[in-house]
């Protein structure tokens, strides 16, 4: 019999017999000990099945009217397909769902509020100010987990927006979309908003996003609002975790709810600090080849700036002055000196930024350009840029605010050596497609 | 004994014993049969080693002077560190390259050009069209393979570049790069420089990106220039093949060169299609919630633009007319009857664009927007469009040249369910981290 990820297994080697728990992994096998620690094998070696996945007795949250609230922002899961035009459109509200998923009755009391029908590439900042709003007073008003639906598109813009709008929630906010509308029978919506439910009731209160984890149906990632990204236009496996694990692997059918990296508890004390402020008047800027001048310098009329930059972070500044080529360096200068914020990520999407190793970095650093060290994505640096223009405007200020990590979006590389984060560094977004985090270091040999 | 990629393996399972050659793959075993399909097996089979990957006996192309050409543009691999700075700087030479690495005399007599020596951020069409002049005359005199050294950061901006600016070499044109540079014991660039020679002694002639495939000194891939994307700022297997297989896997230690998708074979009679008219007026723009209508109007003095779009192909529309929503579509409009062709790209970076699905790709299609069904990279579908304006003014001329595969940058749907495409599409870019292309079906089970 095949073991999933969750089941027990025994793996036999030259070296001893293991017994845990099977973790996802891209290469070979990962098991969590008992001892908490994660052991990687090749894949050559026999998994023998233990047991199939049982989920530890714990104690449900108690439930009771309206404890678990359905926001609908529109998107492919609140979707229909019209027959005539094979368009999609969003026209499905939180209680139409309700009746096509009957399933749903079996947890807690579920209340709706369908507060906006949108396809998310038209989403910005008001949608999310409103939705925040509405999901502070919610949780003030007693909800035990919110679930938001949203198109997919823009939905790590939009979970990172929420991250920042409602830090430390006491309860999980949950994002939660589909690549395939609901009323088809290929959806992935059924797992991914049954997991999303699920998830709204454990003990876990980070702002996220469900998603399929595999192009089967097999299990959803629950992914940190600040580190999700869609990496595929259309597959069901298309979000990833940038950087860092997912929080955790959801299956509702297994009662699977199994943590792979730190995460907030629930705590229902706990108050929400809740910042709606947003300046909308910031650029991303993709560097590239012949990326011209005069593009910088008619970023003067915006109140920040974010690069995707190339590499480590660069953009040309032709340090050697050849004929050549351009930069860029006195046109950014020029912003930054106008009290414009210009902040660094990388179009390479995974990888630490280092504005030292080359001169194009430290030219840039030195005009002040912000990010050197950080491992954000650049969505949400962007996110975060535009949130703290909200309640902030020196720049010195607004650089030591991008620098503190807030709600995950960054990790200091002293962090990364911690044990916590060496017991997960070997758990992995598995199947083709995936982007997951790196490591330089090979599987443990056992 | 351990089976690496290239090895002849055996695997037993219920309904037969099945040899062939193990090829790389993200999850489960893929055997490559001496029928040439593959098969793929899930990762809880034995794989017994059957004999160590060999060599098959093939004549080598026969050499004399100069028949292999090094020619230097710069970056990492050509760099040396500044230990008072801790900083890298462009200071070897091709020449300084052969004293370092004596094992390059076992090859074809070598000629270096050391033809500049820049970091590749401060890349761009100049130093490309001086670059495929010189790749040009060597061949016409006779080279029978070419090697640049360049920088990692816009490697593939350069490959796709001279991809079409040499279209059908007769020889190969192999990028090679490094991430550390080639005077540090732990640097990347023996193994890619090595595997570069060796590839360009090879019968493959496509102009492409020789790097690491693993995080360990493995093996190489060979990316096709026009696919390939630097996916990790710093990690040694950085490089991904995006929408497709490598074209091969390479380790000159074992004189492998397996190749893994369709190839152009080497022919000396063939004559290269030279055309390096390139036109740098074309801006490269990432859509994201909140961008400006005003950004898109400030594009009127370029000749050509490449939306970073979210998802399948999508930019703000607003069809539902919603107020808290903005809308690009009438700026992009007006650009394009201003003769200004506006092609999409995805920031999702894999997967197949369509702008059929949704109501903001059917209005952006109906606006004129290109690119459809297209599966390019964001910087191939720029760097096509740079090199077609280069010859080609006609809106509708360019159009149909940008949807036409010229070098490999785009796959149509059709040819995916082609046989040789079935026969590579188990094979996977492996380790953690690794991008490769996408299927839904899972592996066979055997």
């Amino acid at each position: 019999m095949e073991s999933k990820p969750g089941d027990k297994v025994r793996i036999k080697t030259d070296k001893g017999t293991y017994e845990g728990r099977l973790m996802p992994s891209k290469e070979g096998h990962v098991l969590k000990l008992d001892t908490g620690y994660n052991v990687g094998f090749s894949d050559k070696v026999k998994v023998e099945l233990v047991e199939k996945y049982i989920a530890p007795e714990k104690e449900n949250p108690e439930t009771g009217e309206g404890e678990i609230v359905i926001i609908g922002m529109g998107g492919t899961i609140s979707s229909k397909v019209d027959y005539n035009t094979g368009g999609v459109h969003p026209h499905l509200s939180p209680k139409d769902l309700l009746k096509l998923f009957p399933e749903l009755s079996s947890f807690p009391s579920i209340k709706t509020i369908p507060l906006f029908s949108i396809l998310s590439e038209d989403m910005n900042y008001r949608f999310w100010q409103q939705a925040a709003e509405v999901v502070y007073k919610e949780i003030k008003n007693g909800a035990k987990g919110i679930i938001i639906l949203h198109g997919t598109d823009t939905m790590s813009y939009s979970s990172a927006a929420l991250s920042f709008m409602l830090r430390q929630t006491p309860v999980p906010v949950v994002f939660v979309g589909a690549q395939r509308s609901s009323d088809r029978p290929s959806s992935d919506s059924r797992l991914n908003l049954m997991n999303a439910v699920f998830t709204s009731t454990n003990n876990i209160a980070n702002v996220g996003v469900i998603m399929h984890a595999t192009t089967n149906d097999d299990y959803s990632f629950f992914h940190l609002g600040t580190r999700v990204r869609k990496m595929h236009t259309s597959a069901r496996n298309a979000f990833k975790s940038i950087g860092v694990p997912p929080l955790a692997m959801v299956d509702y059918r297994r009662k699977m709810f199994e943590q792979l990296s730190p995460a907030r508890e629930r705590d229902m004390k706990r108050k929400t600090l809740f910042d709606k402020r947003f300046n909308p008047n910031v650029a991303m800027i993709y560097i590239h080849p012949g990326i011209k001048p005069k593009l910088i310098d008619s970023l003067s009329s915006y109140d920040g700036v974010v690069l995707v930059g190339t590499g480590l972070g660069h953009a040309p500044t032709n340090p050697n002055k050849h004929p050549f080529a351009t930069s860029i360096l006195e046109n950014l200068k020029q912003l930054i000196s106008s009290n414009i914020p210009v902040i660094m990520s990388s179009q390479t999407i995974e990888g630490r930024l280092n504005l030292n190793v080359y001169s194009a970095g430290r030219l840039l650093s030195e005009a002040g350009v912000i990010g050197s060290m950080m491992d954000w994505t650049p969505e949400t640096a962007f996110i975060k840029l535009s949130w703290i223009l909200g309640h902030e405007k020196k720049i010195d200020k607004v650089k030591e605010e991008m620098l503190t990590p807030l709600e995950g979006e960054i990790t200091k590389r002293s962090a990364i050596l911690s044990t916590t984060y060496l017991q997960v560094d070997k758990l992995a977004q598995p199947h083709v497609g995936a982007i997951g985090w790196l490591t330089d270091s090979p599987l443990i040999e056992v």
